[in-house]
């Protein structure tokens, strides 16, 4: 990293990809002075125009190349099958010491990836900051976005320690609790948390949507709060989730076997019908929830 | 069902415990002016008492025999597992062409086991009004509660059919939609629309918590919000929970199992990595949920 006398800041940041993380992260750059500068790199100039009047660059480029050339850290904000081609291509660019990250919602194939494309005098190491919203765009872009969210951290055997903690340091300053694990567990912990959860509310559409064709007008018309809440996600865009699941399938099927394996159990509890062991099932996952879940909304 | 000269409503109801959905329907039955008058009737004078400062029932009695005896509608607003031991109690206390009906969340058990212990000279049929919240108690009960909400009724050969007809009056002018079905198909319906999804929830924390005691602040700090959606009918009372699953085993078992072959069948989908199919998978959600969700949110 290059000496730098704004804070604990970089004195210039690429964002390439200028969405709604992006232009969160060059708001948030801006506004908490992380930053001299915030570059905006992306295909569209009409989209980077608008991003610069919002505020989120104070600068953009549609030549990658010379938007990285003098960046001490670039953010690559792009969907999952786009980053480690981005990053090859960004590679012989980057200045030397140079900290690459990105914001993907999977990690082990995109480090793996990352670590064979990037050029030995620069940095990357994966990053996943948990913010988002229902909208898109940088028209929704805010700079407190990443406040008080997870910023999962995801270094590897091949990480430079010093680079890592400017990255760990940056996500502080966003007002972001950092959670450093390897790309392996974090893949294992969303499958849980974020991408089986997408799979069960598709399972659930196709099991009503097969009963209502059986029985036109008599399931969906019954729909309960619960399976409002279980199928919401299932308006979130097909390709991304294409993607998802494309680049953790190890974590996202195995999570999906324990699902079978663990529904399949709690059925046979239920088959039993011994009302103390079915009262048990809905008692634990009270407790879990109440113990685990901070934010119970 | 005697002359009556309000509406299209009965000369007295009598409701059998005077809860949220209890309350809800006395004020409605009121306020809409759908019974000369509305009996409470429970085993917690306290409670019944706050009812009638509420304007839920206009009188209220300990005693279900003298509570029933004038009834020409007969409600009966009590968990699952109380229904059909309560109506067989009422029973010989009925008087001629009463309807009774209840509100339970499960409906063969219910129905076969009140057509079995009513008087002859009575008539039941089974309704499941889809509407409550995460509230409880009469405190929470309001006159709109079933406002735009689906009243399913649950005829059988036995049923009679003029009251039937009388029980439909009454769900429409509290604002429902009336939906009839047999017993088994609402069974079907709600396993898939609701009681499932609670088991799901169960699951989905069972899994999670495994693998936080595996890896304490790695699992459940990436909560996203399709797993917050998912899991939060875990807060609801699981001697509720547990009733409901002993009630209709048979469907809820039979779609736990539908929905572990849904997500073996997804499962390798993904496993088999054909980008065009997996898309597909959450093309298929995404437009079931647009075309069958009327409320989104």
């Amino acid at each position: 990293m290059v000496e730098k006398d704004t804070g604990s800041g970089f004195d210039v940041i690429a964002i390439i990809g200028v969405g709604l993380i992006g232009g969160s992260l060059g708001l948030a750059a801006k506004q908490l002075d992380l930053a001299k500068r915030v570059i905006g790199i992306g295909r569209n100039e009409q989209r980077l125009a608008r991003a610069k009047t919002l505020g989120a660059v104070d600068d953009f480029t549609l030549h990658a190349s010379e938007g990285v050339a003098n960046a001490d850290l670039v953010v690559v904000c792009m969907p999952v099958s786009y980053i480690v081609p981005t990053i090859r291509e960004i590679s012989p660019f980057l200045k030397s010491g140079a900290i690459v990250t990105d914001v993907g919602s999977t990690k082990s194939e995109i480090v793996l990836g990352a670590e064979s494309v990037i050029s030995n005098s620069a940095h990357f190491i994966g990053g996943h900051p948990m913010a988002g919203s229902e909208a898109s765009g940088v028209e929704a872009a805010k700079a407190d976005l990443f406040k008080d969210a997870a910023y999962v951290i995801t270094p590897t055997n091949n990480t430079n320690l010093k680079a890592m903690r400017c990255l760990i340091d940056f996500a502080r300053n966003l007002g972001s609790r950092t959670i450093v694990m390897t790309p392996e567990e974090h893949d294992e912990s969303v499958a849980i948390m974020s991408h089986a959860p997408h799979v069960l509310a598709a399972a659930a559409l196709r099991i009503a949507h097969e009963a209502e064709l059986a029985r036109p007008g008599d399931v969906f018309s019954l729909a309960a709060g619960s399976f409002r809440d279980l199928t919401r996600v299932a308006g979130s865009p097909p390709i991304l989730w294409r993607d998802i699941c494309m680049s953790n399938r190890k974590a996202v099927t195995s999570t999906l076997k324990r699902f079978e394996d663990t529904l399949a159990a709690m059925r046979k509890v239920i088959e039993k019908g011994n009302p103390t062991e079915i009262e048990a099932l809905f008692e634990e996952a009270g407790s879990i929830r109440e113990s685990q879940m901070e934010n119970k909304t």
